[in-house]
């Protein structure tokens, strides 16, 4: 394997090296002009890149593979290249947001938001008023979660709302570090994100369901879980413990909205919610006013607030979404955001499931159907992830798929069995159905 | 004093309160429309909002003081309003930029940019072309820094940057944590930006001129520093130490740009370097690729990248001060950045040393004439900030300005005696003004 990938590699590195001299010709002839050509250029480039940096990474932005083969996107017919699908990468809204042409288009002079500050009458000082106002109002018109009686903290991503919520619930003297759980299979990214300064305020403990000491502890819970797409609650029951909600994924083309989330402690994404994850924008609806002011803080240590042009992007793009409907939900344009994102979400996983049952080596999930208070359609989720597993004698699915040019990541990254893996269902068209497309014709 | 402050403090949250009104009425009537009426609403709110905030901060964004009076500034004369100079706000840059119209202006589309990733050939996946491109060239241009031979490495701010060597140089298997030092005085957030999360990896430790210890070590050196701006060298000359340069205020704004900086690890930031603090924007030079690559991996961890939307928005500003300088550093335009900042800093000097002469109860570092490369102009450095001492028997300087009413950043903070405070030279003409104005009535 070791061999036939490696002269894979070089020759399609090759082809690719080439693909992109006439692209950058092209831009030079063209300068100034197509950029849909630019943009594709650099995504196939962007693939190539992505499998050679995950030579050197562990289960994170990079893949956790360690094929050295390129990568790249068919234009039609399977060409066996490598498709990676190991991180959700939310390319697959593009297309719909081009489509929106500039609705949502930020212009920003300048000389405005210079200044450090946003606000210093909120709390929160560096939100900035036109992003708090879009997120309240898009959880009113999705009946998502209810931001009244909350604080509204913004964030560089969740992931650094997610350090900050740590940060804010350890105990200001204890000698012992707080412990940090969630049930299995959990986000990857969760023990590296505790872990890696090795802190003296928290400490990563693993699956929740094995937790039974008796300390102060977050459980964390996501709902739905990434990677499975399952709807989840707390499972450890103990008094000292305190619950982080990471809903960034209860949106409606994900899943049935069944009522708005009124937890503590609820964090949110720009990044799943309309696919903008280059803004690096989340957010947290926090209840408890010590609480926000000490997340608000660690944001303040640890890189002096949050981008003001991203909070004013992404204010744009989620006040747009709850422009398209009116006061009862029904959208008020035949290409309303959550329409379309559940419409390609439930297409894609029509064609998943329908090439699990062509290779017959493979299996999915299976989901409730319910209501969805939002759309008041009946429908089973179809989440961001799928967690597929390896029936049969095949015990490292990760690496079994990788034969096959698919990079996933595997389910020991999860703290489950490498039967399973995580794909991502958020990339572009044309890698989504090579994907399945390849998967369908696996067999033993 | 406390019972004074008190009723000052009412009635003038009143009158904010009731500006604030009109200038939202104001808003509703033009909506829409004129755009820099609501920013100095903004503002004047930022003011009374800062003080406010500052009762639960210690030092740090949010001012040390501990004062409960509103804050403004005077249309005209000294309306005896409280003047915060805690932080270094870079607004003083504000003028320029609207003079510079649309110049700097970005536009960004709704679709573009939707993705996590800028471009994955490059080592630091998340750091956008034109960005990397701009730096080049700015540092090119000035001749402060050289960049070949070095990785750039964006962040969210110089402060990301910060954590992200600190986590880069750390040793990976090691029972002690590595000891983080800057001689005094220095950056006030240096300790807690170090000490926040009590990581296991590295520990504030404090003044490099005491530091003794035979162990792994990074001496911080800030040049010109803050808060004190001299130029600085390391003082402790162990084998096992590494150096991070923080190259913030190194620009021709401040100082003489005598050679261009050519150490192995270097932050700069757009904040002081342009003024656009808002955009959360940093980058580092740094020569070796094992360390780039970890830095790079922090930033993955801590907030999976930085701002697209900001990257774009500094690169178009830093093209924009490059283009205006021919080859040979000559501006081709009346009003070329560095002149228009250069010119203002040293007005602002000679009226802060006229100000410190008039009163007689203060002294101000001297600073020797040096040629700067760069202008080809000899002048003393004209910090961003001032290094004020009390003379005589005040000995606390911090306290004793605030009974004026001038917020400031007393010396403990800085690792040194409390008979100085660090002033912000940075803040909008007005404020400024009304501070000399103040400072030169002080007499015992």
């Amino acid at each position: 394997m070791g061999k036939v990938s490696a002269a894979f590699s070089l020759k399609h590195v090759l082809v690719l090296s080439l693909a992109l001299n006439v692209g950058l010709i092209l831009r030079v002839l063209h300068e100034g002009g197509e950029k849909n050509l630019e943009k594709e250029n650099r995504d196939t480039a962007a693939g190539a890149g992505a499998v050679m940096a995950s030579k050197e990474a562990h289960a994170g932005m990079t893949s956790s593979s360690s094929t050295g083969a390129a990568e790249a996107v068919a234009g039609g017919g399977d060409d066996g290249s490598v498709i990676n699908l190991d991180h959700g990468d939310p390319t697959m809204y593009e297309r719909f947001w081009q489509q929106m042409g500039d609705k949502t288009t930020v212009v920003i002079p300048g000389w405005q938001y210079i200044s450090y500050f946003s606000d210093v009458r909120n709390l929160c000082w560096f939100l900035e008023p036109e992003f708090a106002n879009a997120v309240v109002n898009l959880h009113k018109v999705v009946g998502n979660a209810i931001s009244v009686d909350h604080h509204i903290v913004v964030g560089t991503g969740s992931t650094q709302l997610f350090q900050a919520v740590l940060y804010a619930l350890s105990p200001a003297d204890t000698s012992e570090p707080m412990s940090v759980v969630s049930a299995a299979p959990y986000y990857s990214s969760y023990p590296l994100q505790t872990d890696y300064l090795k802190s003296g305020l928290y400490k990563w403990a693993g699956d929740a369901y094995k937790f039974s000491k008796d300390t102060p502890y977050v459980e964390l819970v996501t709902s739905p879980n990434n990677p499975d797409g399952s709807t989840r609650q707390a499972v450890v029951n103990q008094s000292e413990g305190i619950l982080l909600h990471d809903l960034a994924y209860y949106w409606p083309q994900y899943t049935p909205i069944s009522f708005p989330a009124d937890q503590d402690i609820m964090l949110f994404t720009v990044s799943k919610s309309t696919g903008h994850a280059g803004t690096r924008i989340g957010w947290a609806l926090i209840r408890d006013r010590e609480i926000a002011k000490k997340m608000t803080k660690f944001i303040e240590i640890n890189t002096i607030g949050v981008s003001k042009d991203s909070q004013l992007r992404a204010a744009k793009v989620l006040q747009a979404v709850s422009d398209s409907y009116d006061r009862d939900g029904n959208p008020k344009e035949s290409k309303a955001f959550f329409q379309y994102g559940y419409n390609l979400m439930a297409e894609r996983w029509r064609n998943l499931r329908a090439a699990v049952n062509m290779s017959g080596l493979f299996s999915l999930p299976d989901f409730p159907v319910e209501v969805c208070t939002f759309s008041r359609r009946a429908f089973a989720p179809q989440p961001a992830f799928a967690w597929l597993k390896c029936e049969g004698e095949i015990e490292d699915c990760e690496s079994f798929i990788r034969k096959h040019k698919i990079l996933t990541r595997g389910g020991k990254h999860f703290g489950v069995s490498p039967k399973y893996v995580r794909i991502s269902m958020l990339d572009r068209d044309e890698k989504f159905n090579l994907f399945t497309e390849r998967l369908s014709k696996i067999h033993n």
